[in-house]
């Protein structure tokens, strides 16, 4: 049996932190990142990707806000959902010949997806997660008068919209991505989703939350079944005492482990720590898999037990 | 065995003519759209369903170009992609609670999907399709020089950018919507598909150009096996004489009448001519099969034979 790997992208793994912030210039990185997840599925991988989208939908938001007085300012649901056909498009397209050139026909495809949020999540009453352009304060305020949005000031930079950064409970397409996963590589939960809550007549709603994409990974790698969760970011394994003289890289880390280095503060709020928290989610109710962080480049090298920050349950 | 119906959108399925041209006013036409197509299916028929964007993607064009000294515009097929995940993630929130509501538990998906065009499209050589913003001839000849983009000026009011409107040759991801086809409503070939072209290495690539929707939903009926290819519009019949005191609606159409009509120019180029030209295509490649026009609220009628234009081969 093939093993099953759900793979998230991280930001580098879409936009060069240098390069011009164009959807040209983003291509060429895709492309890069398409060549390495092709040689996870040369050899053998049953592959599905999720990808992050925060520069993407950022830009999507800012162009709708800039030009609200020329046409109307897109939802934020809506922009997310754009961010997934503008990111999957690429994906779909740069993969599908990343895997042509080694020989391998396998179908790659982008769906759509919304994930279920709990519209009790806590974090809609306390929004944290800035989106989209700064403003004044008087603009800020009028924003909150007007539009109900919560707002915030950014570090003396100005005020910005501030949504909530809710848990992930349900896949909605998941149907459809178990009846490709076999024969085909499907991009899902992009951006971690667009999100969406269930209303009492079964309906579901687009909200304006922004949900991690660790995290939304973490659920799709459950709903499969999946052998493995990987998480590709910018480092070659997970560090406790990051950037200081006595920093340690892990090879292995166990759920108590990692639990313990997470209650000392050792990870990155909004970087390492989701990271850290939705593998440490997956090996929980998966005990006998493994999640794997490691670094784009180093991607198969970890699949393979070389390298990589390799956590399991026990 | 079910019958398989590919369904065309037209403008009116997704943008009231009158009310504003947001996303909000626009999902609430959706849901109303997809009552209609439930109904379809409700009736046990097999369905795939391909939209327009005409307005949705110039939308987004124009929030991009007027933003573009902010944040870079957006290249004109990821301005399609970006339509797809919009239209496509209302369309299928939408669809699949007009089915619950029916006892119908068909999941509904949408595919990023590319369509291939050829490089040596006559389209290319004389683009025609304008598309975003008006510009003054200053700003147009800039564009020109700079870009490379084909203008035109539009009726004395002002310039704007035009592209080809090729014909669509393969949709490259027709295996996710075979494998999909029987168990799932699939939503593909958005806004025609994402028009790219084959390169000599095998890779693809993305082009400036808007692929008539009709048309790539004719390609998409052939690729699947379509019993019938449906497209709806806003008229209940196909007309001759349209708008002219001796108006004669048309319940039924050989190949050979449509083409006559056709020759003596009964239909508006950009509007009925390119759904009878798809229709005709339809069933001269498959002279055992139909093509239906009709309108929205009446392809439940049309499917059971009392309403609508029905275009057989002979």
């Amino acid at each position: 049996m093939a093993q099953k790997i759900v793979v998230a992208l991280g930001g580098n793994a879409l936009q060069s932190g240098n390069g011009p912030a164009t959807a040209e210039a983003q291509l060429e990185v895709v492309k890069h990142t398409c060549e390495r997840i092709a040689e996870i599925a040369e050899r053998g991988y049953e592959v599905g990707v999720v990808h992050g989208n925060g520069p993407q939908v950022g830009r999507i938001l800012l162009a709708s806000e800039t030009a609200k007085d020329v046409t109307p300012a897109m939802p934020f649901d809506v922009c997310g959902a754009m961010s997934q056909g503008y990111i999957g498009y690429h994906l779909q397209q740069a993969l599908k010949f990343a895997l042509k050139k080694r020989g391998k026909d396998i179908p790659v495809v982008t769906l759509a997806t919304q994930v279920v949020v709990d519209a009790e999540d806590p974090g809609f009453k306390n929004p944290t997660k800035p989106i989209g352009p700064f403003y004044s304060e008087e603009e800020a305020k009028a924003m909150v008068e007007e539009k109900g949005y919560s707002v915030k000031e950014d570090a003396g930079r100005g005020w910005r919209r501030v949504v909530a950064s809710p848990i992930p409970k349900k896949v909605v397409e998941i149907d459809s991505v178990r009846r490709l996963w076999d024969s085909t590589i499907v991009i899902t939960c992009g951006g971690g989703g667009i999100p969406v809550v269930e209303k009492e007549d079964g309906s579901l709603e687009g909200v304006a939350a922004v949900i991690d994409k660790d995290f939304a990974a973490e659920l799709l790698a459950e709903e499969v079944g999946a052998d493995a969760l990987m998480i590709l970011t910018e480092v070659e394994k997970v560090a406790i005492n990051f950037n200081k003289p006595n920093q340690e890289n892990l090879g292995h880390l166990t759920y108590a482990e990692a639990e313990k280095h997470c209650a000392d503060g050792q990870f990155a709020p909004g970087s390492m720590l989701p990271k850290v928290q939705a593998a440490m989610k997956f090996v929980k109710a998966n005990p006998d898999k493994k999640a794997i962080i490691t670094s784009l480049d180093k991607a198969v090298d970890a699949l393979e037990g070389n390298t990589g920050t390799v956590i399991t349950f026990a």
